[in-house]
């Protein structure tokens, strides 16, 4: 430390990853390794070693120990693997080796025919040093090997005895650690279960999945919808906010300023007199509905995933009871959210400055407690980005202390810096930009942002095509072929997607109005009757690509995302593959939903475990065709009309003659 | 901070510059800028508003404050300017302005043609609140503004009182902070004086400098040698070390293991029984002979620097003093400096793990402050990197706290992380890989890493072509063009370079042997004899290099570098500017001493302030010529043989017949 006079002599820093200089975690997914670096060097030429320090938990305890491997240029590596749900630490730690300073200085020596025994003094003074330190067994082998040198007064046995493999190994488990240098900080992993890496997301309204029309649906509905969601492969589905809808300036169809008698109401509107975020809508069915619910959809596999949304209707029973939460104006009413000269009188947003900061945090933390208790460990946080940022870190923190497996998705479409700020206070996944990325730099730009620099480290993407919000120009005018493509981008970019259904694979494409995003007639403000059956329906598609992801390891993470040439603007191609290069999948996609496209793909064969001087064979996924290809130049044409992708999986070994069975 | 309800809203990261999240000062000059940015937002769509705050000095004290302003995409902006010698420190504040924010939404209600009475309350209780911050006259203005507001009735002369330019001045002035944010750290800026950046160094060895051959030179020698040395304009001369040398174990010619009795040995052999560290040869004069020396130079306004070597002969009155300085062997010898199977037994280098190690840091700093009392204030510091990191930090911290204007050079060849380390610890410059960096590629790669990345921030390089441990292969074979070649380079790429000399001037270039780069004959191990009337000689080259350095601002600094496009491989072209522009210098270099190369030069126009219908003129300041260039792209030509180097000086205007006295 700065003017301290320190006897420690190696100096470790730029230890990566680290999100800014360690105050904030990394994320990982159980069974993922954490691949640590970190510059570790000493002043003159004694050789030093370097552990990688982790350990289980937050609260200290032993460290385990894993020794760092030099890469060059003063860069070290080591790396470990977390087992399970919580937080880890790791750090690192290093240190002068004397011994193995002197056993390469004495082979030098002896090379150069040098007079060696003042050397070898040395030598075995540092292994009766060690043998201080060792434990039983290995204190009396090192113990043993001081007293067999000093029986013998031949030179090339005392050389013989100190040289020796097993020596080094025995002294090297018992370093002197009392000049170490440890990285002065501890960093952190925040271990998450693997859905919070790889999951098919299905959003729906559930009052809108009554079997005939017009009527409000209930929970008990919605489970007749599970084999639906699970038919399609989506393993999480995501439900807009359940509670009482108010009544005091509810909006209308079409988002209209005043709601008719028989309107619902936006279920973000959250808050009646029966009650608040802790409550169902009664038309919805009960706590105990919503608790079946649950049950059942884990029999499809299905995980439930809830939408908190902080924000009250005037009705709210928050509003009587603790108007300290809210901004007050002059006039004694309560502020409405605005965004001028635009007004939601339907919304009281909370006031995070409120003196009472206190019962408030206490209270929003206890309504993720209470569906934790029904259940729920996914919530997709509504707007995360209109709430105070030390909020998240703590309340996040909370409810991760007392269910570790607890997943946050944040709904936050903002600036980039504040995206990255929630990520890095602890949402688990995150929406993205990916909805407006269309063309072909775009998706290159941004994909190779989330998944090659620092940002991979804090930040999951999760990829929505749509949203009841969103409804993109691109979905509004490219038909179809531009709902399909868009699925295969999400879903194959991206090892987190989902879908907002059944508008998505119903391809509902009109807008409210010109310019506009949102849907015509949008779900957010009425019940609709969907008809699920139409032929034109992505189902089917849907269902093969979840199939597809589901049997392909190499799309379940980012990290191997690369893409590669294709000599056309309008076409796309990547891959992703394991790490081992059992699953190679190149994925290779027409951005264009008009017009058929061609390109010639330049694939990387090395990277891709291929043979310059083999053929390989393409099995295409989706359609089941099988393509044989040689060489990294290669030509693929796509029609929008019929399939705007094609999903390869590239399987290396083509039979020839030599399998045949009379070869031999 | 994590884990504690904050109502702080306001977040402050990504603070740039920042050396190692804050663990090591930046470094400026007296007069520089220190321009700051920082990444500053809060929650949800309020104004916010952000200072940065600096200080003179380590112990706290009240800040000054500079509004910052907003890039876009969150990041803000400031700067100050270091006005004195000595430490700095700065950080940034950021907070919601509820004012800002009323004011701006304000106008699009009244836009929106909407009711803003309850609005204006709104506003006149923020200006009542900024009158109870205010201060006395300021206090009473906002009070009047408030007794205005509520005697009159008329919304739109409310309107007009609230939103009046003066009183959002003086609310601004008075800010709410009690929820602001402070970035976590307080970082620091290391002042140096003007010679820390900008320096013409020449080394030369005290010894050599007798009148007539084969006597010592002494002290007052040196003295006689100073307008030598003036002459060609150098303003700091740096003298090898000037202590006793050691007898046990001397060096011979050429490095000879063994001396001859009339042999005078390495000035690197330092400490014989006349003293150590702390004394002067007694052939070179007394300690006020060198206080007289020192005094003289300073009438040539030239700075002596001294050699800071920590390693002792086996003579040093250390060695006996304090033995437990060093490394003890088992048969009770002092461990000699290897590198295994080399030996050096004239050299001990002292133990910085030893258990003593208190004293010895005491020791070690009382070396540079004991010159400091001789009138030194610049040190380069021989093989740094072979003395502990810590040690470093320490000492240097310990003699600036005393002499804040001490310049610390490292001399450290060795791996990049080392080097930076250094100098991140805090030596004010540090020798580069310069010497051997000869090819454009080369040079360019390694210039761009020392002026464009974050190194600049704490690496002041000085770039040496020559030094007595170094005649590169280069000057070797390369002859006087490229002596003058490697000069121009050194002394326009980087503000601060050095020669030594006469060895460089007179262009010498045997080496002891091939593929060696020690000089033959080395001046480390005997008394030389020069020859500085040689006619071949570089000093009036030399002497008009240096002139163009100090009479050109733009050559002070490495800040404004660029290298511009010119179509040969063999010569580089790089500009330099002041930061208005008032100052330009274009350098072009002929990088091959043996045959004349041209190519067309590209340079940005705007960048360098010229105008594409103008002509400019190109004045050479080496050879005195003028050019007239329009446009970005033209011809150079260079004959090594002449002159391998332009130095342009771009003057603007040109005469035209407007410029003619009779013209109008």
């Amino acid at each position: 430390m700065q003017g301290v006079k320190s006897r420690s002599r190696v100096v470790i820093e730029n230890v990566q990853p680290e999100v800014d200089a360690g105050r904030f975690p990394i994320k990982r997914t159980v069974g993922d390794n954490v691949v640590v670096e970190a510059d570790v060097f000493a002043d003159g030429h004694d050789e030093i070693n370097a552990v990688l320090l982790y350990r289980k938990g937050e609260g200290g305890g032993p460290w385990s120990s894993v020794p760092m491997t030099p890469l060059g240029n003063d860069r070290w590596t080591a790396r470990f693997t977390v087992q399970a749900v919580g937080l880890y630490a790791y750090t690192v730690r290093g240190w002068i080796d004397h011994f193995k300073t002197w056993r390469r200085d004495l082979r030098k020596r002896l090379q150069a025919g040098q007079d060696v025994s003042v050397e070898l003094l040395v030598g075995v003074e540092l292994v009766q040093r060690a043998a201080q330190r060792a434990e039983d067994a290995d204190a009396e082998k090192l113990r043993a090997v001081v007293q067999t040198f000093t029986e013998t007064a031949l030179r090339d046995e005392q050389v013989q005895v100190l040289l020796d493999d097993e020596v080094f190994r025995l002294v090297s488990l018992y370093p002197d650690l009392r000049l170490a240098t440890s990285y002065g900080r501890e960093l952190a992993v925040v271990v998450d279960r693997e859905k919070a890496r790889f999951g098919a997301w299905y959003e729906m309204f559930p009052r809108s999945c009554a079997a005939e029309p017009g009527r409000h649906g209930t929970f008990k509905d919605l489970e007749g919808r599970l084999s639906y969601v699970a038919g399609m492969g989506f393993d999480v589905l995501y439900l807009p906010p359940l509670h009482p809808i108010g009544s005091q300036y509810r909006k209308g169809k079409n988002n209209a300023v005043s709601a008719k008698p028989d309107d619902v109401g936006s279920p973000w509107g959250i808050g009646a007199v029966e009650g608040g975020h802790k409550a169902v809508h009664p038309n919805l069915g009960t706590i105990e509905d919503f608790r079946r619910l649950i049950a059942r959809a884990r029999d499809y596999d299905i995980e439930i995933a809830i939408d908190v949304a902080f924000q009250c209707s005037a009705d709210h029973p928050w509003v009587k009871a603790h108007s300290e939460w809210f901004r007050k104006r002059p006039d004694g009413t309560i502020q409405y959210a605005e965004n001028p000269p635009k007004k939601y009188q339907d919304i009281y947003p909370i006031d995070f400055e409120s003196e009472d900061g206190e019962s408030l945090w206490d209270e929003l933390k206890s309504v993720f407690l209470f569906w934790c208790d029904q259940g729920v460990r996914i919530f997709r946080v509504d707007n995360p980005h209109t709430k105070a940022f030390g909020f998240w870190e703590w309340c996040i923190g909370e409810v991760k202390k007392e269910h570790p497996d607890t997943i946050f998705l944040a709904e936050a479409f903002t600036r980039p810096k504040v995206m990255y700020r929630l990520a890095k206070l602890g949402f688990t996944q995150s929406y993205t930009y990916f909805a407006w990325r269309n063309t072909k730099h775009e998706l290159m730009q941004y994909l190779t942002e989330l998944t090659q620099t620092p940002v991979k480290e804090f930040f999951r993407p999760n990829f929505w095509p749509n949203t009841p919000d969103i409804l993109t120009e691109h979905l509004q005018h490219g038909g179809r072929p531009a709902f399909m493509g868009r699925l295969v981008l999400a879903a194959t970019l991206a090892a987190s997607y989902g879908i907002y259904g059944p508008a998505f694979e119903l391809c509902v494409n009109r807008p409210r109005e010109q310019g506009s995003e949102e849907y015509l007639d949008s779900e957010k403000y009425e019940i609709k009757h969907w008809h699920l059956d139409d032929p034109e329906g992505l189902h089917d598609f849907i269902a093969r690509v979840n199939g597809i992801r589901r049997t392909n390891p190499a799309l379940a993470s980012n990290e191997r995302l690369r893409f590669h040439p294709i000599n056309n603007d309008q076409m796309l191609c990547y891959s992703k593959t394991t790490d081992d290069l059992s699953n190679v999948i190149v994925v290779v996609v027409n951005l264009d939903p008009y017009h058929t496209q061609a390109g010639w793909v330049e694939l990387p064969l090395d990277q891709l475990g291929l043979d310059w001087h083999q053929p390989y064979q393409l099995h295409e996924l989706l359609g089941e065709a099988r393509y044989l290809w040689q060489g990294p130049r290669n030509y693929v044409e796509l029609n929008p009309q019929v399939v705007p992708a094609h999903v390869f999986r590239i399987r290396r070994r083509v039979r020839t003659e030599r399998d045949f069975e009379y070869y031999l």
